[in-house]
């Protein structure tokens, strides 16, 4: 008669709850059943276009009728080949190896007990994403391969896609015989919810956030979770003196120009005094052609204006900003230690590259340089999950501890010491 | 002429900055130069009796003026063969294997860049402890040797001890040319020096909290570091009803007496119904000869009543207590499956045993008791670096990213993503 309406608390609490007691199911799952519901999925994803195309054309209007940019209404659209990209994504994890009970390091100390270091699920994840749909089925994915219950937050743009997404991972579950607990999606959009989840440490053991640094910096100081993030991608490529010309120019194109607006795009060029007197020139004229703004210290900026090439002088500011655009700063240097100390003060630690013909120049830099992923002649653009053959991530860290870089499956493990004793006591 | 004096918060954030910048030497160090400093360390500190001796002296007079107790005063007293074991921990941290620059992964995508993932150090590690001075010289080895910088922060009782002991490694650090910054120590225990570390996460990585917990619950809620903790040890023993009797006692007395002041030392005993009916009269009657005060639920506490052995009756409380003392609390349950349920619930997913012949059985509860240390007929006292053979270590985690269980050197390190590249441009 006076039943009381569900609070906004009790229902969060209610989802981490239940995911924590589901989380002791995937976590004991065998990889065959992980699998044939990973199998599952897919094809009732491919199965599915009408019913999301429904639920994704409410997302579209909304999108439109709120003015949404052409390039937000692009990311939010599931197409077609969208919804089958993101089933083979499903099925490559599926192929990918299961992470849980691989030994990973084993001790055999004098006391005869035999101490084996297990890969072992982290236990309840959550996620909390903006407005791409896609994000709600490859971490749905990456989380019940890993054996991890996970809590999904997406953003408001997407509500109604990925409900129904949600929605068919927790109908596969229920299917292969599994609780639909393992995947939930909170069932709103409202900051306070997401308030609320964040404080939930003894049912939920990590969160990662993936956004824009407004919602990062939110959930890093409201949580009482470990959270798993990175801020920025101020990412570097340093020519060096013994670089291949062309392939240095290939390379800071790719780095800079092949999608400008995304984390492990290039921010600096450091260049090598010797390398930028004879090439700079080259280098900087295909960058200005292909239509980025440069921004040069007062060397590279008098090279630059003696051979025409638009640019304007670098303040200190522009060597740490992320311009997720077609700018791109030049700092000269005088040897690849300075080129180190340069990149290890202003870069964000996330992906950072050397292009040179000498090992012992590059092995030295892989090693110095401190950021989550340091590249010998290779453009940055390839720190991403898929790129590195994980299927899909959850997120890059730029932080130290558990997970640096992509988050992969592995990631997605802590481990446990099982120890096989003959009835050992302590002396 | 108006020099202002130095503040606490410009001395704390001194000392994180220089330990920054040195960081940047230990973590390039050789593994030749790094055991060098470890084994010229030992032998300063079987040298450095007298002078180790005058500080301590200091420490224990103050001590016994403060009132503090026996066994306070005992943890604190630097003895001569405490110097040599000092030095000998020092000398094993130098003989196990360098964990830097380890290849732990190795990805070969499609594109043709060959990923490499690294093990490299965290950086800087703060290190937070109470009494006992040993610890400066542990984590100071485990540190240099994982090629990490470390801001160590001892307690009150050790203040005289603990510099005595810094300033020997960083007179050894600078014998051996590397920068005696590597290894700070807070010379003052003011707590609001504590507070100014806490907050400089841009230079200090890690914190590791070691003491009670009211210090580890001061750490938490103050930090702006990620910290890796356990803030209690609610350890189970489970007797299967296929335990071998001698073992189980042999083991739940070890567990239990050999020193129940520690957090491996064990709270509960859950025991299967049939090995109750059969055995726990004579296990409880051991138990009780040698000190132990038992509580015991309705069913445990008919069967040693019936037997005479004294027992109180379990409070629902009793189950996920830490007595740190000659107390211990009886549970009976129905299979293995009841005892894990119990185990997941009540315990601090600290180290948990089973006893039996069975090892389905056995196999089984590995997996599914969900803490960092699982043993199967051993004793949970072996929960411990040097048991672990790890020379020592730097603290216990119960958290569940980056460390669980004994934190030695591996744990020590992050990782990094060091790629080999061919020209590779991303399309």
């Amino acid at each position: 008669m006076f039943e009381k309406p569900e609070s906004l608390e009790e229902l969060v609490v209610g989802i981490a709850k239940t995911a924590r007691d589901a989380s002791h199911d995937i976590a004991l799952a065998t990889t065959d059943k992980k699998n044939a519901v990973l199998l599952r999925l897919a094809d009732r994803l491919d199965r599915s276009e009408q019913e999301l195309t429904v639920a994704n054309e409410k997302d579209l209007e909304l999108g439109k009728e709120q003015e949404l940019s052409g390039a937000l209404l692009d990311r939010l659209a599931l197409t077609k080949s969208r919804i089958s990209a993101m089933a083979e994504g499903v099925r490559q994890v599926a192929s990918l190896p299961d992470p849980v009970g691989s030994e990973i390091g084993r001790l055999q100390p004098k006391s005869g007990i035999d101490i084996r270091k297990i890969r072992v699920p982290i236990g309840v994840v959550g996620i909390i994403y903006e407005s791409r749909p896609n994000v709600t089925v490859d971490c749905a994915a990456l989380c019940l391969k890993s054996g991890n219950a996970c809590i999904l937050r997406g953003g408001r743009e997407a509500f109604h896609s990925n409900q129904a997404l949600a929605k068919i991972v927790r109908e596969t579950l229920e299917e292969e015989g599994l609780s639909p607990d393992i995947v939930q999606l909170i069932p709103t959009t409202d900051r306070a919810a997401l308030g609320v989840l964040l404080k939930q440490d003894d049912n939920v053991h990590c969160i990662v956030p993936r956004g824009g640094e407004g919602l990062i910096r939110y959930v890093v100081e409201n949580s009482h979770i470990p959270v798993i993030k990175h801020f920025e991608g101020i990412c570097n490529l340093y020519l060096d003196s013994e670089a291949d010309p062309s392939m240095a120019e290939a390379i800071a194109l790719n780095a800079k120009c092949q999608r400008p607006g995304v984390c492990n795009a290039i921010e600096n060029l450091v260049v090598h005094r010797e390398f930028a007197q004879e090439h700079l020139q080259k280098v900087s004229q295909s960058l200005a052609e292909a239509g980025v703004s440069l921004r040069a210290d007062p060397e590279a900026l008098q090279l630059l204006s003696s051979a025409n090439v638009p640019a304007t002088a670098a303040s200190e500011e522009d060597w740490s900003t992320e311009y997720l655009d077609l700018i791109l700063s030049i700092r000269i240097v005088a040897d690849a230690e300075e080129a180190v100390r340069f990149i290890n003060q202003y870069g964000s630690q996330h992906s950072d590259s050397i292009i040179t013909e000498n090992e012992k120049t590059a092995r030295w830099f892989l090693r110095a340089v401190d950021s989550s992923t340091v590249y010998w002649n290779a453009s940055t653009r390839f720190t991403d999950g898929f790129e590195f053959g994980l299927g899909a991530e959850v997120g890059i860290s730029t932080d130290r501890l558990h997970a640096r870089g992509p988050m992969g499956l592995q990631e997605l493990c802590t481990y446990k010491y099982e120890i096989f004793g003959k009835g050992e006591i302590r002396t």
